[in-house]
């Protein structure tokens, strides 16, 4: 179950990042989807390093080419494999991390368990293991989009700086290099990163992802509701050390009285008062925007000086080489919308066959 | 899906708050784990209702059944099912949600998603569903405590009642009916709780779980990963909102060189200097304790006018009857405990077979 | 995945011979189906024992529990636990299965694998087993139901007596207690079976089943064809050695003019000159009728000296005690029809989304 | 679920007949296994079109490519990604596949199914889709011939003619191109294809695939038995029609006192004095040889005139160009052997973490 996700829109990712090639296999997308290589490499971009100065310098077009499952710019029905070739590796860069344990990293972690591993750029924990799930991630958000359903991602903290509410500019998320939709914000944050990656240093920071447009009922009890699979596909992606959902740990403080959502009608459709929940109640969507937001750690590799133990046993000093982000969040907001892409696409089919009524609305 | 968890060592959970019963089949637990109904039933004892005056004042016993899977007192390899009867239903309190859509509960998205609910105390959502996870989270508790891998749970914050580091004692958790580890606090919180029922009020809660002797090498990548198993595990509990591993959301304005855990070697074993972490790296445990922090949303059902609709489309103003717990925490300590449980059998029977030289083992 | 079946609907069987009970856990049926325990209990009383000369003399009532998942006469969505309470044990009429194998039965197997077993009336490996797929295939074939789709199952042949294509009677399936749709044939076929009876031994036999109303579409190609999860359905069966779909072995002698089935126009449907496919073209339903075929090895418990070996490796001679039908395929035929519904409910729902403009239907 | 196969050696095949390629993604490896490409080139050439008469001619060299999870030599534990490049499509010939549904064939039930199907060379139900099997097979049996487990598969039957046991010749499969154990069978085999396809006509066939060296107790019950999944896999090869495991269909005739297979000693170990079961009872391994034997149906596409419907609904006669075989089984061999290893290799893995001794040996 390692590399696959999905019970039914199945996506089955692989690749290591100094191998051949990184790709998915999409199992379970339903035929008649308009689909074409822009539609994915226009979410691919979103990751693409090298974009900014805040990305690592490699250069990868990261170039999606479609193999299978799609047939006169339709979906088949059949799985659709994606690849995306490998090209600018520096394994060289990594050499000593054949022997040494980045702090921070899983490479202690992977030979433990499976004895040895390829450590050339980190292997499969490196970050270009996401480009499977943002590729797959927007055949997934194509799909959701003929239903109205839309995203909005966007950093909302780089260490102690913090997006205003007041400020909120949308427009501004793709205009500025930390997806941060306030411009006074990501001005700071850029100084900020700036004055770390002078000292050789990295940033955590905290991404929100919405979805608005979902229909109630999404998510099935009790191990596959909504918040159940986020939870599962959110902290999936290297880094994340917290989601929240709605308001989030802030709940554990409040009355019930504040934080229940009162439901009332508004032109025949019942709407809620308030938004606490973020969008789900009991594992199910309930018509509401869904809220998430999830905390990065800073970059585990930063140009100091580190203490860690070699693959032999010793206590050595580690110094690490290569190009690395100083922040995970303004490249991860795709991957954190690709991985819930996939759990709403994966739910609205589910959803589609939890009625009696639905298959007589098919089969009759 | 949706009731079933699990790859290798599956649960699959059923039943109603006011069905025939509650119970679980567990299907993939070893042959030779020795079972006995008294060490289930001491888990389950930790979540009965009407055992302190911040409980649901519902009489059950919760006596657990085994019907099948073990022979001569230990598991054979083959479905081990497990049964709680239903005793003491007062479905008439719960006459009115068969009408009106209680705030902050599922009773809404049911009827969104399915057509129809079984309102009667919550139905599938009630938190008497948690039995069939906390039965099952204790064999596999049992198969763990095998190979030395212990659990620490308790509440550390109720309203704005948090424990304090300097006063944790252990042994406190078992002494006070709200599981928190420091006298004080659970004092303090007993107060504010009491004040709250007599305001017909709830109150928010945080759970801590933390486990210790795990091997270095738990945790499948990349979706299989031990904090993606968590996510979902602990995100499919009732009213869950938030969850963190390790340092959780404070990441979010850290540095690297503070943020990363340096390795050394002691008496020949490699060591963390520091547990940022949590026992998480790139998906898979590194030998030093898991630590995770759920925050628990205020109990749902409070005893005040709300403002909601019925399911004809009508505003209307609702009053809530029944018995309900003022807080969720302490209760559902034990059932975060349990899905840990649950998700680390699992990995523990996944990472046996990731290396050819494991086969090796068995099979030569 | 022992014990569980399906993708979407999914049960989860569990249960030993001389256990408590046996039962299954039906996790994924839609809401809104109307059930009953009458609707499962005459499924159930088709492989009761008791019913003839022809099977085991144990006497269970075999009384059908709906624990869950049913509220008002319809299902609600949530799993469906059902349970049957065992009653009249003879353990010791086993007891020396408790140290020697029994030739043609799993006994040696199972101690292999799990290093002991439940040796009381065959544990997990007896034919109460199929008490859990019976009762959800009861589910199934209700579901199916709505849909037009019919299941017409008998033994086609026990020994060497066949039923003759020409004499087939429908109505006489359920007047002879071999389920033979010819009365001739059930007639030599119960003389044949006495005389074996009466000298201790026992007869294969092989039960055919037919599905029509079937819509085209059914089957999810690769391995997820609707032959394929018949085969894994069906071969799941103790006892069965052989599976044939439509003209099965054979095709084998034949030339693919003979083989082919042509299509033609038909009061504007697609119709089928001939059925060599048997219903199924590529893995997909055709819309022709379903015809699959089994072979059931003779009763494995025969009362004759057999010569085995013992658990501590000594070559033995066994003689077997106990209650054991001469022949499994008139008891089995409503398991493998209960194979079938299961592998046709969830086709059913997989086939539901499988397309673009489905979920039009629903979500729009 | 469609194209992924396995609980925890899990397989996912994508590709179609005329698209850019055809592969696999393996996922579940164990690490440490040696793996490089000609290991699995050399299963894949036994399946390679254009190697004799009665193969087509379209001129592939099917050269594999491992994309990912292989490192040094060594398998990493990581998804392991194989790619074959399609070359020499001659889409042309299959224009009026476009219009008209073949007889035999997947075409209709696609376009019922889906909505539209790639009509080109067949899609994703030509023969090409099993190269992503052969390949991963490949993987499997290397995998399990580190533990002696070894494959023999070969031909058995052409049309009317059978191989003879007395003539039974290993070393002869390779020598001839339809794979038949028996020189004397292979040259009748030869001149009576050599006549069909004068006709334009095909012939049906039958595959043998013996496994020795299994040692018992491999076979999950009650749905994961060894001749459950042998089911699913072998059903799901295109133009399977029938299987039997041992003595298959003719079992039906049997009594039991010669069906049962005795145990005696020998030398220290359980041996069985015959192998009616082929391998298997209660659906585990018994550690005698593991039999099957499945029926191939003739190949549909056949060079003679057939009556069919076209999209529109029109009765029309129909042609089919293109190059095809005149009988399936011989290329087909391979692929039963793959899809046999895929099971075992799954089911060793699932087996070895089926008793808690197994797991004191690997975490003790």
């Amino acid at each position: 179950m390692s590399s696959i996700f999905g019970n039914i829109f199945k996506v089955s990712t692989w690749g290591e990042s100094h191998g051949a090639g990184v790709g998915v296999v999409v199992d379970g997308c339903p035929a008649g989807l308009g689909l074409c290589e822009e539609d994915i490499q226009r979410m691919l971009d979103r990751r693409k390093p090298g974009s900014s100065a805040f990305t690592t310098q490699r250069s990868e077009a990261d170039k999606i080419e479609i193999l299978s499952g799609v047939f006169g710019g339709l979906t088949t029905g059949t799985p659709i494999s994606l690849l995306v070739r490998n090209k600018d590796h520096h394994s060289s860069d990594y050499q000593n991390l054949a022997e040494q344990y980045r702090p921070g990293h899983a490479d202690y972690c992977f030979d433990r368990k499976y004895g040895f591993r390829d450590w050339r750029g980190g292997g499969r924990s490196s970050g270009r293991e996401t480009i499977g799930r943002v590729a797959s991630g927007a055949i997934a958000e194509k799909l959701l989009s003929l239903f109205g359903i839309c995203f909005l991602t966007y950093v909302d903290r780089i260490g102690d700086i913090e997006i205003s509410a007041d400020a909120f500019d949308e427009a501004e998320i793709n205009r500025n290099p930390l997806c941060m939709p306030d411009r006074v914000a990501a001005d700071a944050a850029s100084d900020y990163l700036k004055r770390l990656m002078q000292e050789g240093d990295s940033s955590g920071s905290r991404v929100v992802c919405r979805v608005s447009g979902l229909p109630a009922g999404l998510g099935e009890p009790v191990f596959g509701k909504l918040d159940a699979l986020l939870g599962q596909a959110v902290f999936s992606i290297g880094a994340v050390k917290g989601l929240e959902i709605g308001d989030g740990f802030a709940v554990s403080s409040m009355r019930g009285s504040d934080n229940n959502d009162g439901f009332f009608m508004e032109n025949g459709e019942v709407k809620k008062l308030t938004n606490h929940s973020g969008g789900v109640l009991g594992g199910i969507s309930d018509g509401s925007e869904l809220i998430l937001r999830a905390a990065f750690k800073p970059t585990p590799s930063i140009f100091r000086e580190q203490k860690t133990v070699d693959r032999d046993g010793n206590n050595v000093t580690m110094n690490i080489a290569g190009r690395h982000d100083p922040v995970i969040g303004p490249r991860a907001a795709v991957v954190v919308e690709s991985m819930t892409a996939l759990v709403l696409a994966d739910l609205l089919l589910e959803n589609a066959v939890c009625r009696v009524s639905n298959l007589q609305k098919i089969y009759d």
